[in-house]
């Protein structure tokens, strides 16, 4: 197999584009990298094209016999990179079509302006761990094919469901669906442990800095908060969401 | 006040040492930088001097008027920060003096192998919010004064003891204090669900990629595991910690 050697190949240009959200947007596809996350989209049907460095072996040349496979140079490597040290394997896939149906989706978890993509990221995964099955993008928040999304996410946004659109009127069709929709708050709200694990949950949590929206909070059930014991003011994001999504979730 | 102008000052570079680990050893001082972390360091009696850009507004001069203060140009500000956009204010200060007495600390996080200065930052910023006493820096874990984990930690480190040692050690003072030592591991272990709350515990959780060393597991009293609902194979260390922490800790 012939190996693509220059950065400035028409090809690695198109490559390069999906490292913005607008070339994403544009193309409906986005790229993933590294051995873990590659190995994790080849369970899916989504992959496009895959690249992979010559001298990249932790995946066997033949478990990819049945995609496009380009060899490509360290040089390119590194430029369709979103790490300083690349792998030296990536995939393109197309983004995900997602049908999101609440009578059987009914454990949610909403993000209202969350803009760090470690944060976003390891939400997604915290969500997959505690048997989530859908992930809302409000207003605000970041992109889910952002590369640091993805590798805070582990390849768990394979395993729910991602959609966006405008909190407010996720909260009127939860309410329709029956499924108690609660609020995350510092202050004005009740002990998270007051709130007893169902089967059927939305639980929103905000921006880093901010919180949620107060126009959002007043749409929602209730809004629970977690006690702080020391002198800490607040906890950071992702590890709210996993503290309230393991007590309010139900495992089937 | 003059403004200190040159990169290349003597004190400048005496600054720039905190930014390494052996800086830091051999001064038995760090550096904070950064409004909040500033703030919290004024509280304290362990601030060495200050350092602050003529145009930085979000703190006022009088109040920084009991501690040495040296006005900095950007060039030097830029010098001495660990981040790319520095605020503009920093203060040294002196390594922190901790007595632990197992009498009274007795609700315990201990780290082993924790790497990612992201995570030991938070994990200080939530056991703080847990209500935790201390904190204990096992082998092979990052340094607390390291700027990445204490902009984490956003001024927790100020609110609970921090330690290092062998934890191997630390396992035989906590069983002769009696306190219950519990492991963290994805498997071989008990659902953390079944351990109750206490006024006395010490949590272990490990490195990212290896969890904790397997002979420390084998000297504690239980092994806790936290069931993964989904199709996720494991939780991000920090909000694995925060879900344990806040089960097992009873407020007083």
């Amino acid at each position: 197999m012939e190996e693509l050697q220059s950065a400035k190949n028409v090809r690695v240009k198109e490559w390069k584009k999906l490292l913005t959200k607008k070339g994403r947007d544009q193309s409906g596809k986005y790229m993933l990298e590294g051995a873990h996350l590659v190995e994790e989209a080849l369970k899916t049907n989504e992959i496009v094209e895959i690249m992979v460095q010559h001298n990249f072996t932790a995946i066997k040349i033949e478990q990819l016999r049945e995609f496009p496979v380009t060899l490509i140079s360290a040089e390119i490597s590194q430029s369709i990179s979103a790490t300083e040290t690349p792998q030296g394997i990536f995939a393109v896939c197309k983004k995900r079509d997602v049908g999101l149906d609440l009578a059987i989706h009914r454990k949610l978890l909403l993000l209202d302006g969350v803009q760090d993509p470690g944060n976003i990221g390891t939400m997604i995964r915290t969500a997959d761990a505690a048997g989530i099955d859908a992930v809302i993008f409000g207003e605000g928040t970041g992109d889910l094919y952002n590369p640091k999304v993805l590798r805070s996410a582990q390849g768990s946004h394979f395993h729910l469901k991602v959609v966006g659109g405008k909190l407010s009127e996720w909260i009127k069709q939860l309410k329709a669906a029956d499924i108690p929709v609660y609020g995350s708050a510092i202050e004005n709200g009740e002990p998270f442990i007051n709130v007893p694990s169902s089967d059927s949950f939305a639980l929103i949590v905000g921006n880093e800095g901010a919180g949620v929206d107060s126009a959002i909070l007043r749409q929602t059930d209730k809004n629970l908060y977690i006690p702080l014991y020391g002198q800490s003011e607040s906890l950071n994001v992702a590890v709210a969401a996993g503290i309230l999504l393991y007590h309010l979730q139900k495992p089937i």
